[in-house]
């Protein structure tokens, strides 16, 4: 086999790159060691950036986006006493949208198999070869069976924190590495139950923080703040609904509650991995970097990664000119440490630690943001997105 | 002895308490357990906000302020080849001033002792008393050895962090503490050099935060961050000179070096303690409350808590009425802890952990900090002080 672009991993950031380089005529293969129906089913993010929203309705993946995504004006911060609402557009001019990154992938797979570009499912033992010469290779083994050559002029690793991509990086680049581990993390439901708020609240509270996010107006989407040795066996459905009152809490409003149709417990870390690339291999999204989910950013980023690799891919393999292709990774990181810095300042702004002086800072730091007008509209210009 | 406010401690904030009060015709007495000399001697902060000079300038304080102090229109944030200037009054409207402590606490000394109400200098002794009552008193020694008492109808403490009137309202009152110790000191120097800046210097370098200062066109004012546990002799005026060479570098610009005059170390410390009030006693400054010199906020915060409290007084003593006494803790501690994040989040931003993705996240607000409009108001805003 022979493409262009291979492109390992069938997530959000790899197959949108498949779609952007097919837009712009460059031919590409997707491999993935999952089965479709394992990577439609995954729960991820659910916030699009303005940015996102528009680099998908451009690639034409914005039909069902825009007919049942949920366009949010803003997002409401809690604390005790009092639920201020951040208006975006006007803070901004700029907005977000709810729309699962299940759903992205869904139509984004549906298009790839409706004529798109070669999507292979349940690949193994993939292996990236020669990346620092001019026709890479992937090896591996195709659904049947049968090893495969896949021969490329690029490959994009495109997948994941747990991925091959980041390994071969680093073998052949003075590759650097930071990380924080935070030491808390967050216990998700789904519930089928209509959203009691039509925006995201982002809820301080001395037990601890919690989200209230939506998927439809009939699916909510709710995190606690737990400690990370907490175990998912211990948290009955009561006790969860039990403690999303508690912190949601504020005079004349009720919580709404439905069947829990999933729960698990999520980790928190931050993680950042430079360069982006060696040779002909180029990294982008979760394979690069990982930010903690107050803010939603880890979606929006992989997109952004993805939208400025095309067009490095495009000028390397149609014009000829390795100058994108060269920036990608030092223009990929600003915008990577942008938003790992603000997600790390959400995160900390929101959840508890323990500490007293810790508690009082973050709530100086929300009554600052709940009454300033450029406090708030430093968090809404990192919240929906800086432009490309 | 008898007087309406008995005022411990002839810092900025007594000092400045007793000259609003005499304005509005309410009588008070001064006393400081150190000699004149050593309160007009000691080398304290250096920044005045808008607001602070406004104050001064109103009470009758403005004439040597205004003649030798520096007016400056921003700060310059420097991070490894980028020195930017925050421009304050365009990003905010408001500016600061370069006005040491010292010679205010000279020009409210001189103005006391010329007319002004009692000021005692080399009292000992103090105690408190009966300030749950409507005549509290205050015993001390004075200068002569001859025990007295004032009796008074309030007793001020602005005694600074050290001073008895903290304790007194912590023995009647359910009084909190927050306290952060930072991992880390400044060095600080006054030299006989002309700066080789117009304003100040905030540098972030990986050795560690530097800040260019000064006291007037003759004399710089320069701080090194350092351990805590380094010890002062082992920093010879060549090693700090060569620290403050490398951490202020930047291509075609020289530091200017002359005689070091005094060096010292000093802790960094956060710390706020509430209430600010136990019946007839009223904290106001260190007294209650300590910010790290970062962002220059202790000196202007005495200075606000004073206005609050000579409004809250001159309510009291002359309308009888109690509701801005009532009220002061409140509205004190709400602008305290503002300026405690601010000092805090300056601090965080500018000073190296040795931890490398401290170090990234650091960088990432700088640039934000200096390529932001809003994050540069932000910042603007809090250093010039929010109106009171």
């Amino acid at each position: 086999m022979r493409t262009q672009v291979g492109i390992i991993g069938a997530g959000p950031a790899g197959l949108l790159l498949s779609r952007l380089l097919a837009l712009r005529g460059i031919d590409s293969v997707v491999l993935e060691n999952r089965s479709r129906e394992y990577v439609e089913a995954r729960i991820r993010a659910g916030i699009l950036e303005q940015n996102t929203v528009d680099v998908l309705t451009e690639a034409g993946m914005g039909e069902r986006l825009h007919r049942e995504g949920l366009e949010h004006r803003g997002v409401y911060l809690q604390y005790p006493g009092v639920r201020h609402q951040l208006d975006f557009p006007e803070l901004c001019g700029r907005r977000v949208w709810v729309y699962g990154q299940t759903e992205v992938v869904k139509d984004l797979v549906a298009a790839q198999l409706a004529g798109g570009p070669p999507l292979l499912f349940d690949v193994s033992d993939v292996a990236i070869e020669d990346v620092d010469s001019d026709s890479p290779r992937i090896r591996f083994t195709d659904a049947d069976g049968t090893a495969q050559v896949l021969e490329c002029d690029v490959v994009a690793g495109t997948d994941g924190f747990h991925g091959p991509s980041r390994a071969v990086v680093a073998e052949g680049t003075g590759q650097q590495l930071w990380e924080r581990t935070y030491p808390y993390a967050w216990l998700g439901i789904l519930a089928d139950a209509a959203p009691a708020t039509d925006e995201l609240i982002y809820a301080w509270h001395p037990d601890g923080f919690a989200l209230y996010s939506m998927r439809s107006p009939s699916v909510s989407r709710l995190y606690l703040q737990v400690d990370p040795s907490e175990r998912i066996e211990d948290w009955s459905d009561d006790r969860i609904w039990e403690g999303l009152a508690t912190r949601f809490a504020l005079d004349g409003w009720e919580i709404s509650t439905g069947a829990i149709t999933e729960k698990s417990i999520l980790p928190m870390r931050s993680f950042v991995s430079a360069p982006m690339r060696r040779g002909r291999l180029f990294l982008a999204g979760d394979a690069a970097h990982i930010v903690p989910p107050t803010g939603a950013k880890g979606l929006n980023l992989a997109v952004a990664d993805v939208v400025l690799l095309s067009r490095a891919l495009v000028r390397l393999l149609q014009d000829k000119e390795s100058d994108l292709a060269d920036a990608y990774s030092d223009t990929a990181l600003a915008r990577v440490w942008r938003a790992t810095h603000f997600s790390w300042w959400m995160t900390s702004m929101l959840h508890t630690t323990g500490d007293p002086f810790d508690a009082q800072l973050q709530l100086s730091q929300l009554r600052r943001v709940c009454s300033s007008e450029a406090a708030a509209r430093e968090l809404a210009e990192n919240y929906t997105g800086l432009p490309f």
